[in-house]
């Protein structure tokens, strides 16, 4: 079956096609189903040649067991897996209880796991959840090429991407609109007037990062500021490292008024940075964070809905094994701004 | 086999004992080998009447498939399990990033879930990852009865809880020492010229909220001081909740003066409430949380080291999976009173 055919194949309930057989491992092997059913189960009695011949037809077919009329005879419940970049971000917190509320609504459990911001730990994570049987996969991805999962696509896993797209295979997204909400944020301390504005940043390989450097760039270029290269700082969103970034553009003869923090764990050492000096610094933060409205000043943020990113992927995600979905799609949110005061400070210099 | 031997059996490598093989739920159900291997591998040509029996021994037994050397073999990597209250509560971050790290250091992968508080989904998450073949489970228990893992413990899955004892089995368990922290937060509150203190804590039913409120009713009795009802507010952590007893502590003739907070989620919102107020009221928290220092006034807090939890959790796990363990203890750890400020303020009244 050509791959444009079985992606849009609507008899199936699925977009994603038809799962291979065992019968089908057993013609591809040239062996007999028995010998198919003997090494998927890992049960004795069969050569270590003739095994390696299986699995070679397995890997290349894609083959999953279909389990789910026995999960259903064992009163097993299905699940849905949730990979996400780090268990420690209280940004995924909302995220990860939205798609856990829209998995119980569908009678699924919701497993985690995370890839620290590795991708051959993404990969590792992906596919032993896959192993593991889950019907779909919700992905936050650490990594810009996932054409290693186009197996278990085509086995039947549903898989849509959240907070950051997918590299090189063609799958349901669903983003924030990071590069409007960057800019609209720096937009704003440049009409407090603000001119030497400063950017921390996460590491640039990563797509939410790129896209908010990206915004504060269009918004320095629509008001005529040329950006000095020493007021942008892209790396690690470790405290040290920030708070290295944040002093040196808060230093020397023509320091920065303004910073823009490109996400919550750099606001909150930006925050700590600029408690600890005189003079007045403005700030506006990508991402809301507790306690923000409750800091002095009050963080003017671009909050981005991490509930509705979450639950808009599971939503998707559902729809996908409904068999309902024909194409996948790129969904962007928007983003709004909270102003609470540091954000609207004027520069002092 | 009886219990106390195959708990003790250190031959087999791991004190919870010898797996039941697929011969004795053979022997069990009157069966042959081939019929047993047909039901658990989902396979055709099994009548109703004899899956039922099978079923019924492999439930009797405890029986899981021993799949390790197959997933040796095609290169899948082992994996412990990980059960959460709360996907959004901070204080889960470093304790699930702790247990990640010990278990990536024992080339494991982790996989978590949340019970949301709930017992039933608590059991149905256990059982679902046990039935996915982790090799141990941390759990942080919300209910309190967990026979329901006894067949899986038997069938060599290594079990420690955390945060919360486990309920009716005798199982590993690490705690922190939540009616000592809470005992002395109320005493320096005491030191401070405090006698009419609230406490807000958490549902009692929950352990640490029981202790906590111990340790409460400890320090107030050894200063010698009764402890009125309507100084006392146990229940959900939800900030309606929160605020309306808060204010109700904080009205009336006689109002509080200070406010010991049962947890993290309780003290944001009492923070909160206390902002909106000219009247200085003292305020100690159980556990610390983000930007606490930097807010006017910083917030006393009773710390727990939620990532020493996390890593001796899981580093028992991993011994329990070892052999190296006799028998199950509990772990108490020590919690720390970090004053800054709101903890300190004298009462006015």
């Amino acid at each position: 079956m050509p791959e444009t055919t079985r992606r849009a194949d609507r008899l199936t309930g699925n977009r994603y096609g038809n799962r291979p057989t065992m019968k089908d491992v057993a013609a591809r092997a040239g062996v007999g189903l028995k010998t198919v059913s003997r090494v998927v189960n890992g049960e004795p009695g069969v050569t270590p040649d003739t095994e390696r011949r299986v699995q070679e037809a397995i890997d290349a077919l894609g083959f999953r067991r279909n389990d789910s009329a026995r999960v259903l005879r064992k009163g097993r419940t299905a699940s849905i897996g949730l990979i996400l970049e780090d268990l420690a971000d209280p940004f995924y917190g909302p995220l990860s209880r939205a798609v856990e509320e829209v998995a119980r609504a569908h009678g699924a459990l919701l497993i985690n796991g995370s890839s620290a911001e590795d991708p051959e730990r993404e990969q590792e994570l992906a596919l032993a959840l896959c192993a593991r049987r889950v019907d779909g996969l919700v992905v936050i991805p650490a990594g810009d090429d996932h054409r290693y999962l186009e197996p278990e696509i085509r086995a039947g896993v549903a898989t849509v991407f959240v907070d950051r797209p997918a590299g090189r295979i063609d799958a349901d997204v669903v983003l924030s609109d990071n590069y409007g909400g960057a800019r609209d944020g720096v937009a704003h301390l440049i009409a407090h007037g603000h001119r030497r504005i400063g950017f921390i940043g996460d590491m640039p390989r990563i797509h939410t990062a790129a896209e908010r450097l990206r915004g504060y760039r269009a918004a320095m270029e629509d008001a005529g500021i040329t950006v000095a290269e020493r007021w942008m700082s892209l790396g690690a969103t470790d405290p040290e490292r920030v708070r290295r970034a944040a002093e040196e553009m808060l230093a020397g003869p023509d320091p920065v008024t303004a910073v823009f923090a490109g996400n919550n764990r750099v606001t909150v050492t930006v925050v700590r940075v600029l408690a600890e000096r005189s003079r007045r610094v403005a700030l506006v933060g990508f991402d809301d964070f507790e306690l923000a409205d409750l800091l002095q000043p009050g963080v003017t943020v671009v909050a981005q809905d991490s509930a509705a990113l979450g639950r808009t992927a599971a939503e998707r995600l559902f729809r996908q094994l409904d068999g309902t979905l024909i194409a996948p799609e790129r969904i962007e949110l928007p983003t709004r701004l909270v102003t609470r005061g540091s954000g609207e400070l004027p520069p002092t210099d």
